[in-house]
């Protein structure tokens, strides 16, 4: 029989499961074509040439051993080629000891929490939040402590100081943000890492500051990226290539511990030990050895901008309150009824299939992905019309009721 | 700071790694040729050539979404070719429903142990076995039953009986096993079958057996593999293709639930909910392709073979202990002198690296890793012979001891 607490979460999740066999039905009735299944951070575009090159390259190599286990951190050159770029741009001094490469940002976060966390130690993540921050602090010992944000879904600082106490181990963050696209400044990040340097003062370990950080290449506009790990010494940076070259199915990514994070030895050892002790064992041999060769060769935003921007000026036609995002490739609107999981189904009808709020901590709120061809986001445009003007009407009517 | 019990772990195994990094420096003074560094089995063989041309031929393909997330238990036409071949082998009716490809089989056994574990429930391993399995199962909040086997490593049927109890979720076999090379027989797994469905009777959920078989592609003599899932209806297989094709650092295998197993179609959904849960999300996509087109051409075993040969019958003149390995590409001799870590230390002077018996659960062995070239087994025999001779002689001289 299955675990007990699984039983339990597979029940909590049952609406997002069948969210998406709605949305598999719908294109097995009507053509995947037909169905704007928006649900999935699932990037349709082609990774960039240069990939496929440097994968060929690699491969057609008469080099011997090429796919052989390695230390588990990684190949050391590749680790030296991350510490030596880290370095450069953070002005802080990497080196390939700082660097785990992992499976994915969620193997990097596993393996970090599971190298931090006693049980009962607490971790803040901040609504809203990728679901699966609970399962991965739950599944070290973990307790998840929520943080409720802005309006604008910046950091609340006062909520924040408020949920930080003796047992907070870690502080869990996420710019640019799934499912909001809010990206912290670099002043808010400087008073984030004031308040955690003042938090950790006569403890016998501070507060770590965990950046999760797979949309980093993702941002519109003028909105720079703030990269965490220059505002507070304690910080470890989780990333990975998924959303950068376009490759979330291969499972690479890497932890950086800046280099002056606290028990900064002992932890590296840590992680080398949770990613075997995991099963992880070592990030896939190939695509560690294509990290170099590609260099700062990334996917090209310019359809993720064009579709934020239309899509954003189509809710704001629509009146929809939505913060504008300034990354990622989501967009978080605001659902005109309250329950945004009927908001959901209702949607269905219209073969839009989205993830309501609350499976990011955030009801009242769909998240809408938007890392698809342009045209389809063009073609949808009428079906959330449909939906969000449809519930408006009812919220409206329902506005009347009392009167009746 | 680390967690605790990360800090308790990497104190256990401090010894382990001190002989890894002893082995490094040993190979960075005298050059790594100069080295037999048999503690991991790390093959330096090749893959098949099958793989390279099979990985090459995706990666050029116009497909699009090669490296795409997918359902977290894989690709189906994947899924679907390897429950077609079990189907053939087992004469099962596996579906695609059955079968789940994993982060290597070290990412297998940690999604079904968090899938079927509660708090103190256990799982009862074999002496020796794969060090990694105690952490897996403490992992998930499960308890490490060990249980010794007989003088050759065989299951000692007395011995696990006494072990099974309310509390047994599983067990656990490996075979052919990692370090001992013992492969087990058709007879003693119908006899492993009729135990566990005898000891399951009248309970709510039957023990389930958890076969890992990651070697079971290398085989010797004419020790046929018998297939643990034809022998106990609630089995689960869990395998990988780092052995088989040589690519241990690519993580890439599969697991299998029989689909006569007990709670089967919440076992697939738990299965999933683990994948994403501890973060591994998907098995590595491009290598998940590669499995369908390269059929069954695995590495050649000869080579092992050889390697067996030479090293059995020198330990045989050399009137060592030892059991013939039957499978896997690990020797596993009784030490001369009582303490395997002193022994293993020892060794070092000869420029050998062992793994000491203790880590496997059984003391006063040593594991030889042969999977490598046959050359470099040979020019290892003099210094063997060394270890081997020098310290009977002391173990001798120690007999002599306590007349003086």
């Amino acid at each position: 029989m299955v675990a007990k607490i699984i039983k339990t979460k597979l029940e909590e999740g049952a609406w997002i499961r069948q969210m998406f066999t709605e949305g598999q039905k719908l294109s097995a009735k009507f053509g995947a074509d037909q169905v704007f299944d928006f649900s999935l951070g699932n990037p349709t575009l082609e990774p960039p040439l240069a990939f496929k090159n440097a994968a060929l390259k690699i491969l057609a190599s008469e080099e011997s051993g090429l796919h052989r286990y390695m230390d588990a951190h990684g190949l050391r050159d590749v680790r030296a080629y991350l510490a030596e770029k880290l370095s450069q741009e953070h002005q802080l001094p990497f080196t390939f000891h700082h660097i785990t490469l992992c499976v994915g940002a969620g193997g990097g976060l596993n393996i970090v929490l599971k190298a931090l966390l006693n049980p009962g130690d607490e971790v803040v993540i901040l609504q809203p939040f990728f679901p699966e921050y609970r399962n991965y602090i739950a599944n070290h010992g973990g307790v998840v402590r929520e943080v409720a944000t802005t309006r604008d879904f910046q950091i609340d600082f006062a909520a924040l100081e408020a949920a930080l106490c003796a047992e907070t181990c870690a502080v869990l963050i996420n710019s640019p943000n799934n499912p909001s696209g809010a990206v912290y400044s670099a002043s808010d990040l400087r008073t984030l890492g004031d308040l955690l340097f003042k938090k950790s003062l006569g403890r016998q370990t501070p507060i770590y500051l965990i950046t999760d950080e797979p949309y980093s290449k993702i941002l519109f506009d003028e909105a720079l990226f703030a990269p965490p790990i220059r505002y507070y010494e304690h910080t470890i940076l989780v990333t990975s290539y998924s959303k950068a070259l376009a490759i979330p199915g291969e499972r690479i990514g890497y932890v950086a511990l800046s280099p002056t994070c606290h028990d900064c030895a002992d932890l590296v050892q840590a992680l080398s030990w949770s990613q075997l002790a995991l099963g992880f064992v070592n990030a896939p041999a190939l695509m560690q050895r294509i990290i170099p060769v590609i260099g700062d060769q990334y996917v090209d935003i310019a359809p993720y901008q064009r579709n934020r921007d239309i899509l954003w000026e189509h809710f704001q036609k629509l009146g929809v309150e939505c913060v504008k995002p300034q990354g990622a490739f989501y967009i978080f609107p605001r659902t005109p009824i309250a329950d945004d999981g009927v908001f959901a189904c209702e949607a269905l009808s219209e073969r839009l299939v989205f993830v309501p709020g609350r499976a990011f901590g955030v009801p009242n709120h769909v998240r809408i992905s938007f890392c698809f061809e342009t045209e389809k986001i063009l073609r949808s445009l009428k079906a959330l019309a449909n939906v969000f003007q449809c519930g408006r009407e009812r919220k409206l009517q329902r506005a009347d009721a009392p009167s009746l």
